[in-house]
């Protein structure tokens, strides 16, 4: 065992890889060269259309203990890992690694391939059943968790070896040119796929949309792409949106967004270049409900926006708030919509979204960024990855990567929720460091990491609730009570990685 | 001394490097891996911007030996490679290999730099004065001239290593996002940079317009560029012009342009789907004229136009002629124009455009490309590096790239010029072998090469004047008489590089 800099105990080594304790947020350097792969040659007169899904994995030469990738901008909705695996498990694949960008409760499908040897480890963070089976000892499937910058970081420097990445093209022509802008299973950006598709081994575009050749748009193109291969369905977009997508009518929800919004306007950051990044729940809408009355009432004209991108983004880039939206990934139908008409509704790559080892990812830019929280402590650190149950339960997405490099980092949380306090002593997991958190703000009150202590005099100044952030604790365990500790057994199932590829916390099995 | 299988004599080596003799159009394999570098990390606090050139050469670490390049958008309107040059030898640096994607008349004013050390040769074709020097013995600079596609498979197979790449960027934020769609040095795509921001060891985007994060488009990401440094001026975009760019009035072009249209048409290509490709002289836009009546007439619907875009296909594209152009660079102001405001007309990297050795370029889907030639022989091979005084004065640009992609590959060019035939026995330089030709086309008569016969026989069916290449040699002999053959000395000034990096012929000196 070793500690990190956090104090996380983590073992030395996870399933077969050397463990890099996480130090802190900036320092650690690449100390490697970018991925490649073999150069390939595809003269006029070879086509690249397969029949199907099982010619591909044969043609891709994929063999037992190799790893695959999907991207999962279908979400909830994506059918094609599912497709994937059944057919490597009819060629009689074993003992496979799923380096997706993100796994969806829609893939509990895939646990009978799990207990049967077919997927053998996730390289990538899981959302729903698998995490909370492989963290009750159910499932024996090592997972490693990374942010969608992390990811990108991994499959670049060669980290992670994707063997062979099975895209879902909304639209893609005869060549392998694909955008997510068009057709019927449209999700809009395919941010999190430009990575694989430069580095995987071997590149299959699967579509449902075969569109002639030239295809309209790419945001992948040709000279990446191995094979081509129609199929039925991808899957079904409707199911993109899986958290609520409306501004909440709690009241709240609504009082933390009221805080949020004067935190922000206190900071300074709310003026002409303001950039801003939120997620879909109901409270990061209302926050940005509140930032765009303000920006509308000042008449600020923003930058970006970015990272997923919602509907209510897009409204703010039609009434000119922002001059630009940077998509990885689409959140809702509206904006699919939009990205496929309006140039300054732009798609970017994981990489360039967020990828700490690259000569500067947007994030770098960014402003303001609101975000969500399972838990928080009093050193600042923030949970998203398992609940309070001590179940891993869901993947980290941006959060780690917006943290670090956001000038203002605010994470919006009720202070109570399941009859569980939201400040802790210690997270269960620490997904993002507190030294990345500037503000968490509660309806009870906004702490102020320490840093800033010159926006804690102005928040001051202003009125604002502001609280010690152990006064804030003592506050809500003064109603909850202090919570039982969790019980763990030894044996690790999953590692969180930091961006940077060192490891900020592990997850145990839990004792039951 | 090797002969490759044109019979060209070979150098074993030039310039420390080993040659690998021209075999055929296709069947060469790369045989290792993508070009790497190493990964870098750029945290939120740091800058990009620095104050001149001097500086950016400083922080870019380069030293004696090294290798540059930059881009030939601006073509003869160019001033950034000069300044950089003049900086590197205000520092003292000698022996840099320049090795940017084309070289202008503008840039005979590196002439001194050569003479004097600080450039010690081109990895790239040449325009103009300095290839003439070079021919005569009076510059001692090797040079490796490539096809367009030939040097994005050099780059990124790591064949030509650029340490640092100096991108003239048009419009460019502080944060390296470049397009060359807008700004008053603008000059449409910047396709042949695309691959230098991918491999160079180092990114410096230099631009006379900086522009607030973030740029409204971009061409090159920030993920990608290290410095950006600031200028007055990139140039004279008035000067990107450098042919002429009206349709030819001669009667002798007007004939040859006459029977290609005859011709495409006669190969059933044009038909809905079509895609096509033409230079910018008077010739070209002359068959551009006639294929586009043909198109109209039958209500034929494009696919793609490609390659260096010109006004004319701008107006084939906006009249529905074309759904997309693929556009590696602007000949001219109105396709400026067009790139940043016409969704159909795309950018797209020299790598996309025609490297052979990618999963699939887009002149592997070319039905039609129109060609020139400074001179053709009885084999069908094309000269267009050296001029039939045996001075090398022309770079290949795209084509050996599009005659080996392309179905119907056609050479257009008047019978005799200036007194000189343009058939030979042999022609002084192979630029494109005779394999990847199939009509070469005079005001005299059509030769159609052996592997179509079925094409010479629908020709002779409606009439077109065929002629056996022989038949017609002799014919422009009876006129011009035989030409006095060339005399060269043993001495190898240049390598033309196939675009497969094999070495398809030599340039050496000529005898004064």
């Amino acid at each position: 065992m070793v500690r990190n800099s956090l104090g996380r105990e983590l073992p030395e080594s996870f399933n077969g890889r050397q463990v890099v304790p996480y130090q802190d947020p900036y320092s650690l350097q690449p100390d490697c060269n970018q991925a490649t792969r073999p150069l390939r040659r595809i003269n006029p007169d070879q086509e690249k259309v397969l029949p199907n899904l099982r010619e591909a994995i044969i043609a891709a030469g994929l063999k037992d203990g190799m790893c695959i990738a999907t991207h999962h901008h279908l979400r909830n909705g994506d059918a094609l890992l599912g497709a994937v695996v059944r057919e490597l498990d009819a060629l009689g694949l074993r003992d496979i690694t799923i380096a997706s960008s993100s796994i969806h409760p829609v893939h509990a499908e895939l646990i009978p391939y799990i207990e049967k040897g077919v997927i053998s480890g996730f390289e990538c963070g899981v959302n729903g059943p698998i995490g909370e089976m492989v963290s009750r000892g159910e499932l024996n499937c090592p997972i490693i968790v990374r942010t969608h910058g992390g990811r990108a970081r991994a499959v670049m420097s060669g980290q992670v070896q994707i063997d062979a990445a099975f895209i879902a093209a909304p639209s893609c022509d005869s060549y392998g040119n694909m955008t997510g802008a068009f057709g019927p299973s449209a999700c809009g950006s395919l941010g999190y796929a430009h990575t694989d598709a430069r580095y995987a081994k071997k590149v299959i575009a699967v579509t449902d949309n075969l569109v002639p050749y030239p295809a309209r748009s790419f945001a992948i193109q040709q000279t990446l792409v191995d094979y081509v291969v129609p199929v039925e369905s991808l899957g079904d977009p409707s199911k993109i949106v899986s958290t609520t997508t409306r501004i909440t009518r709690d009241p709240v929800g609504l009082q933390i967004a009221k805080y949020a919004a004067q935190v922000i306007e206190t900071s300074g950051l709310l003026q002409d270049g303001f950039s801003f990044q939120t997620g879909s729940g109901g409270i990061s809408l209302a926050v940005a409900d509140q930032v765009r009355q303000k920006m509308q009432a000042g008449n600020i004209k923003g930058s970006f926006g970015c990272g997923g991108i919602t509907g209510y983004f897009v409204d703010m880039l039609e009434e000119g708030l922002f001059q630009t939206l940077f998509d990885v990934q689409c959140f809702d139908l509206k904006a699919v919509e939009s990205i496929g008409k309006n140039a300054g509704h732009q798609e970017i790559s994981a990489d360039m979204y967020a990828n700490p080892f690259n000569a500067g990812a947007v994030v770098n830019q960014l402003d303001c960024v609101i975000l969500g929280a399972t838990e928080v402590d009093v050193n600042f650190n923030v949970n998203v990855n398992t609940e309070s149950n001590g179940l891993l339960l869901h993947n980290t997405g941006g959060h780690s990567d917006t943290a670090a490099g956001a000038k203002l980092s605010i994470i919006t949380a009720p202070s109570i929720r399941g009859r569980l306090p939201i400040v802790r002593d210690e997270v269960t997991t620490v997904t993002t460091p507190g030294a990345t958190i500037d503000v968490i703000i509660t309806e009870r009150g906004i702490a102020v990491n320490e840093q800033h202590a010159d926006l804690k005099q102005e928040l001051q100044k202003r009125k604002l609730p502001v609280k010690d952030i152990r006064e804030l604790q003592q506050e809500i365990y003064s109603v909850t009570g202090k919570p039982r500790p969790l019980e763990f057994t030894d044996d690790v199932v999953a590692l969180i990685e930091y961006r940077d590829g060192s490891i900020i916390d592990a997850v145990r099995k839990i004792k039951t």
